[in-house]
């Protein structure tokens, strides 16, 4: 590791302005002005690829943005990783509130602002980085390498399952690394494990054939809104418990290991509460807040509307109300499964008088690896060896789409190791980067990709 | 009788005439563009209130448009009867549906189709040429004549309580006498002797200081919607009467002969929950629909909205949610009252984590006539001298707020005579009023004008 380390102090100024060249590429992928922006980061990265040393760097189209390819394949007995990242960034408005340009990089302190340095360009370009410093020490790789760098990710992936379906065999790997997530803070970082899924679902409540004037019939007819209410009411119980029959039946209870680990990360609930400007807490008896953001499942109402909504007062009896319902889903629950539990749920508890119908969407299932897995502790191991710390193994309460569509497509384990910090603004004005989660990031990966195939060989 | 028999008749074609000249005055109160037109109408019936004998015609400015005034007040120990109506009508959109032009009076059979034939300009219209009659006949009236005719009962009375509060001396009489109700089928007059009031509020649940995004923060914090539901579910009672305590300690109960009289109108339920689209009628138990209709307070959610309305899905947790709600009121509930006891239920009811707010709005109390007064007693016989059928006596689930005004204002009762029929599409396409009710209105009324005056001596 020593040349290494001297490899990566001698090309650390090259290294940095390759991170300002593409902080300063506008590819924004939800806006089409930026169309041509986004091909120009999928090109500069392309062009990178092949620099660095590795082969058949291609764009492959997708029907939106491009994938960036490029592999190394001459690592004979060794494993495959399939490196993912994205190129393309969030918008920037309010642009207002950007203390420098978002697209002009700039280095304060130990940090980088622009779009995208955060998420995702930052850490993906580490991976190419420290994966051009192995090639270039040594004129090898220790393991076999395929990069798949997307241009979606921040527009929810759109083209990305289809394009996986399609390539499964040309992306065949062992595992899948990622770094889009977060540490737990400068000092600690973290390799996520497990990720919620997702189902979703529309409750549409009709009464009437019209709206009625609630001086004529209120007191002889249903009202659409009391029954909505009444049905939504009985999806929880008072104790914020989900009170759909069936619900929890398939949930993996969390291991007493990750408890324990859980409750050692010292979650400041009282802060947590403050921060958010709540009067209290509220979930499901029995847990403590990061098992109830990472391993309980949820269902939250997330729109409710029906009837008169402007200002002052309208004397109508409602004849129709609606609530859009997403459901955050752990192991082993299923999106279509929780739905129909749902369904059956509204079939025992339609009030008098109502009709009540569940409208289907999109969801995706969670997502959990073996965090005993060697490709999984290994990332622990390597943080250690650049942070002094091994991270510790959390999940997240969101979901990452493109996690279950690797998962559930090619059926390897998803290695997620972060560089980023929940506070760097992603998403928001003034996104910006630690240089040292830079610097150490090259570090963590290096021995992270030198020692893999020796880990994955002992499991 | 028979000398205000003959001049009805001989008068018959100049009084329809009238009608169709006061019809063609397109006096939309609610639209700026038809003020002169307003105006207009109020000086023609003006002039009409001249014409036919009556003195110290005038246009009363409220603020808004006019009151026309009018007196006849030499019927020395007789009672004083302030006769209201309006001769303002609604808009006409959408006027494509019209079958005849609005305000191009058309007779049909024995309809006479125009916007405000039936609400209010014909019945309103008829107590001038009644009491017309009976001057030209009489050379004087029977009883004391006050006219309050307003411009403004379509757009909700604005200025009228201002206007009667200032003016209580001027309108002091001893009864009311209003034809804006209907009648339950043209063969079957009603006297109208009760309405419900009315109280307003909205609910306002606020928990976090903003959205929350439901994959991060689900399962660990309050979300409004759920506890806006919690909040909304718990003012009823799973049978649908109200849960609010208190709510009705102070409702006065059906007198053992309404609830006889209400039966004998033979309320066909399933033709009535047939017609409005229902798979069945809901109300509070132990009540029949026209006793739930017309003698019980409810409490209805008028409109509820919070967190996303969109298309498709979006990961939030709503930070606040709103529901307005209206009750309707029997005697004696008072509307601040009620208001009081759903504020201390919100107070005993509060989920966790939530602020809840009460925000009161306007309201109105409700109105119950004595129904064995000799003034409305005398109603019932008057409709059986033209109809050969006594008038019923009835409720309204609905209220007036002008009855309310004159009621709680002057504090004489209020006697409503409808001489309309509920199918006459007033405030919709098509308005039209029978001209046989038109016929046996005027009957009706010269015989009840004639009758009053004894009727009250013997009360």
């Amino acid at each position: 590791m020593d040349a290494i380390e001297s490899y990566l102090s001698a090309n650390r100024s090259r290294h940095l302005d390759e991170l300002v060249e593409l902080l300063s590429i506008p590819s924004v992928s939800a806006l089409s002005e930026h169309k041509e922006d986004v091909r120009r980061a999928a090109t500069w990265i392309q062009q990178k690829l092949t620099d660095a040393g590795f082969e058949h760097a291609t764009l492959m189209e997708t029907g939106g943005h491009p994938v960036v390819y490029a592999d190394w394949l001459h690592a004979e007995d060794a494993p495959t990783v399939l490196v993912y990242g994205h190129y393309d960034v969030q918008p920037v408005d309010p642009v207002s509130l950007w203390k420098t340009p978002p697209f002009t990089p700039t280095v304060q302190g130990n940090q980088i602002y622009a779009r995208g340095a955060s998420d995702d360009k930052g850490p993906t370009l580490m991976h190419i980085h420290a994966l051009g410093a192995l090639l270039a020490v040594s004129g090898k790789l220790p393991v076999n390498i395929k990069f798949c760098i997307e241009g979606e990710e921040e527009i929810g992936s759109a083209h990305l399952h289809a394009f996986m379906e399609k390539e499964r065999e040309h992306f065949a790997a062992d595992l899948i690394l990622i770094s889009d997530t977060t540490m737990i803070s400068p000092t600690q970082p973290a390799v996520v494990y497990g990720l919620r899924g997702l189902t979703a679902c529309q409750i549409d409540v009709k009464t009437a054939a019209s709206d009625l004037h609630s001086g004529l019939y209120g007191g002889a007819v249903p009202n659409a809104i009391h029954a909505l209410v009444e049905v939504i009411n009985s999806l929880h119980n008072e104790d914020g418990s989900v009170a759909v029959a069936g619900f929890y039946d398939n949930v993996a209870p969390l291991a007493q290991e990750e408890k324990e680990q859980y409750a050692k990360l010292g979650h400041d609930d009282e802060a947590y509460r403050a921060s958010l400007g709540l009067t209290q807490l509220h979930g499901e008896p029995g847990y403590t807040t990061l098992e109830r953001l990472w391993a309980r499942p949820t269902l939250e109402v997330n729109g409710i509307y029906g009837g008169f909504q402007g200002e002052g007062t309208k004397t109508v009896i409602p004849c129709e109300a609606h609530a859009k319902i997403t459901c955050r889903l752990v192991p082993n629950q299923d999106p279509q499964e929780i739905l129909d539990l749902i369904e059956n749920h509204l079939a025992t508890h339609t009030p008098p008088g109502a009709k009540v119908t569940l409208v289907r969407q999109d969801g995706g299932k969670p997502y959990l690896a073996p965090y005993d897995h060697p490709a999984i502790q290994l990332a622990s191991e390597a943080y250690a060896h650049a942070y002094g710390t091994p991270a510790v193994f959390t999940r997240m309460g969101g979901s990452i789409p493109v996690v279950e569509t690797f998962s559930n497509v090619l059926h390897i384990p998803v290695v997620m190791m972060g560089f980023s910090l929940g506070d760097e603004n992603f998403h928001a004005p003034n996104e910006h980067f630690s240089l040292d989660n830079f610097d150490k990031g090259l570090r963590t990966l290096c021995y992270y990709y030198t020692h893999l195939s020796q880990a994955m060989g002992q499991a």
